[in-house]
């Protein structure tokens, strides 16, 4: 019963039915969606979690990256991130740990979380490597895809497959002379690995058993941009799009093989390649679902990425992009702590939204109309409540009330809402 | 020695000069652009502060709103706001206070400030109105020109006159059935006043007597826009273009008496509609500078109402807008707060300068490149000390060192720059 599968006949998993009714679209125009693969599902076979659709004519959704590192690595703690990026909105978190027991990590996010959960399983086969003392190096083809079986079989609703850094777009990207070379971990350490063994990536080289792991899980691919910008002077480098090139060819082989697929990418881009960098990917991928990190409009701005990213994520949804990590105010500084996790999260909703009634998606826009009618009805009870976070937007608000409380402390007597509504009352409207 | 007159006999004034070193362009590509209005220079005559030029090819621009309002009216809290601001890198402020004794509050501010200052005189109007119990509809058109000459003998550097909110733009309001009406304090004092007198906007109907007192002191008028959209609903309807089409007729009137004019713009805009509204005031008013507050790019977020300002702001500045008026997180809730007004400045400022990087404004790249360039040489010194607030990356930082100070507790050792550099040293490189 795989989501694809059934979809190319015409038929509706329980997790495309799910989604339907979560984003109020028929499931007649889902089905040949899926089918196509310009939607996807994430939802493992295993999985009971919430299903989520990425694609064509959806909401855009947010990931929340979340998971320990060697210099922080409690499980209790990332657990917390969890719940305030859901309660925050998250529509999926992906556990990026380095530090700790993995395997009890992994499986306790997984056990914990209401929305889908991604992960980057070459760590996992790194984090191994290492600690066995061998160095990631010897990795060898199949600790890297065993590490891709155990989060399937775990029940990981997508995966990070870094498949497109293959030796010859390496190859792209020593010639480049890049300002910031790769940034990607999963990208550098596949770098390295292919540098020191003289032989192919071997996510690409054995794409076929990937394919297999991915099709008896119905595990989504999310096909990593390892050679994303990692500086604004790298972007749309012949690095970058030779990469997206090779991914682009492993798409179209993931859906002949009823294998849901969806592509990352950047990364830092300057605001006048936003549009244009996800019309290729579309194009390129033939409407795969786009799944982007920021992309970062500025490299100058750590403490403020998140709204780099805002700005650039907003660009890239209106364009087309489905789904976009979150970038937190810690992002190129440290692990993020769960204040900043909600501030990521919030702060890329805001994004989101905008890119939704951008782009056209049902019903978004009438959330605004909704709040703003209040707002001229002077009903601030309706305004707060309403709002995208109405815990946040109370406390501002009551940290300094105003002498007469239908208004705000900002224009107060000379409240314009309040005026209009006086004169249109004159006018004998 | 008026700046645009001296431009137009082909010579610099002192402002101008001093705009052209700040900016790092020639002179001769400065003159025939304030000889044309593509550029202004913010400074009266009487000024000392900081001249600050607006327009084509020059950076883009952050206003910052200070002022008291009748709730909150501490003249010493709003000298904070304004070191605040421009420690925080705000290119001028506007006192908009309605609070205490405004005679008071705007000498201070104008002798406290190191960057150009604007205001909205009928908001002294209004307020003198009320206070002689008199009520605002019976201030006089004297009144209202009287407050805009006191603003300018005191050396203001900009004031926002609502001149294009005349009683036929008022009725295209009437009759477009807007969903939140007028939102402008100014736009909403004129419409209450124009409805009671049945008569038209002294602004308009005295725009001569309007552009004396500009002349007279070298003040730029910032021609506001009374009728810009409170909520996305209204965005781009008959009233806002209504309105933006008188005012271009206004520009050129000024421009023929050499006072110098900038555009004001929305507002509530939806991301999709964003560019094509900063390209029509372009087109419309023959390059006017063009001064936005925002645009929001949706109504539901009070909280992060400066997230959505900074999407706005930046789609904006890329598209050809000139100066952002901020938005702090308190907008819509209550008085921006002294760290309402740095978070406000800092989050336009990565806008603004994505913009300039975007639309090529000299130089604005190589910030970015540098930043670059000691983040993949792993030297955090430069990093920090180059970011754009770093005091705040510095913070955030040193709140979860790593054990490894070369690194940062995201990703400790599996830091992908470290590794790349490993890599190509192994690779001879």
């Amino acid at each position: 019963m795989r989501t694809m599968s059934e979809a190319r006949e015409g038929r509706a998993t329980g997790a495309l039915e799910e989604v339907a009714v979560a984003e109020g679209s028929p499931i007649a125009e889902l089905v040949p969606r899926v089918a196509e693969g310009t939607v996807v599902i994430l939802r493992n076979a295993n999985g009971s979690r919430r299903a989520v659709g990425l694609g064509l004519g959806l909401r855009t959704k947010i990931n929340a990256n979340i998971g320990t590192s060697a210099d922080a690595s409690d499980l209790e703690e990332e657990l917390r991130k969890l719940d305030v990026a859901v309660e925050a909105g998250a529509d999926a978190v992906m556990d990026l740990s380095t530090g700790g027991d993995l395997d009890e990590i992994r499986r306790a996010i997984l056990g914990a979380s209401k929305v889908p959960v991604g992960s980057v399983p070459i760590y996992q086969a790194a984090v191994r490597a290492r600690r066995s003392g061998e160095g990631m190096v010897h990795m060898t083809a199949d600790d890297l895809l065993g590490a891709v079986r155990d989060h399937a079989e775990d029940g990981m609703d997508f995966v990070t497959v870094h498949c497109g850094v293959t030796r010859e777009v390496a190859e792209h990207c020593r010639t480049s002379k890049r300002l910031a070379d790769v940034v990607s971990r999963g990208g550098s350490f596949l770098m390295e690995w292919m540098s020191y063994n003289h032989a192919e990536n071997p996510f690409y080289e054995r794409y076929d058993d990937l394919l297999d792991i991915a099709a008896e899980h119905d595990m989504t691919l999310s096909l990593g941009d390892g050679l994303r910008p990692g500086a604004l002077a790298d972007a749309n480098d012949s690095a970058q799009i030779a990469e997206l090139t090779v991914i682009s060819e492993l798409v179209e082989r993931a859906r002949d093989r009823d294998v849901q697929v969806i592509v990352e990418g950047p990364g830092h881009v300057p605001l006048d390649l936003v549009e244009s960098s996800v019309h290729l990917e579309k194009s390129l991928c033939k409407g795969a679902p786009f799944y982007v990190l920021g992309p970062l409009v500025t490299d100058v701005a750590p403490g403020y990425d998140h709204i780099g990213a805002a700005i650039g994520g907003a660009v890239a949804a209106a364009a087309g992009a489905d789904f976009l990590c979150y970038v937190t105010p810690a992002e190129h500084l440290r692990l993020p702590t769960l204040d900043d996790v909600r501030e990521g999260v919030y702060t890329l909703r805001v994004a989101a939204h905008a890119a939704d009634i951008a782009k056209g998606v049902p019903g978004a826009r009438e959330w605004d109309d909704r709040v703003s009618r209040a707002r001229k009805a002077l009903d601030w009870d309706t305004v707060l409540s309403m709002s995208l976070d109405p815990d946040r937007a109370r406390t501002i608000r009551e940290a300094s009330l105003p002498a007469d409380d239908e208004l705000c402390t900002m224009c107060g007597e000379f409240c314009a809402v309040r005026k209009m509504t006086d004169v249109r009352g004159s006018e004998g409207e």
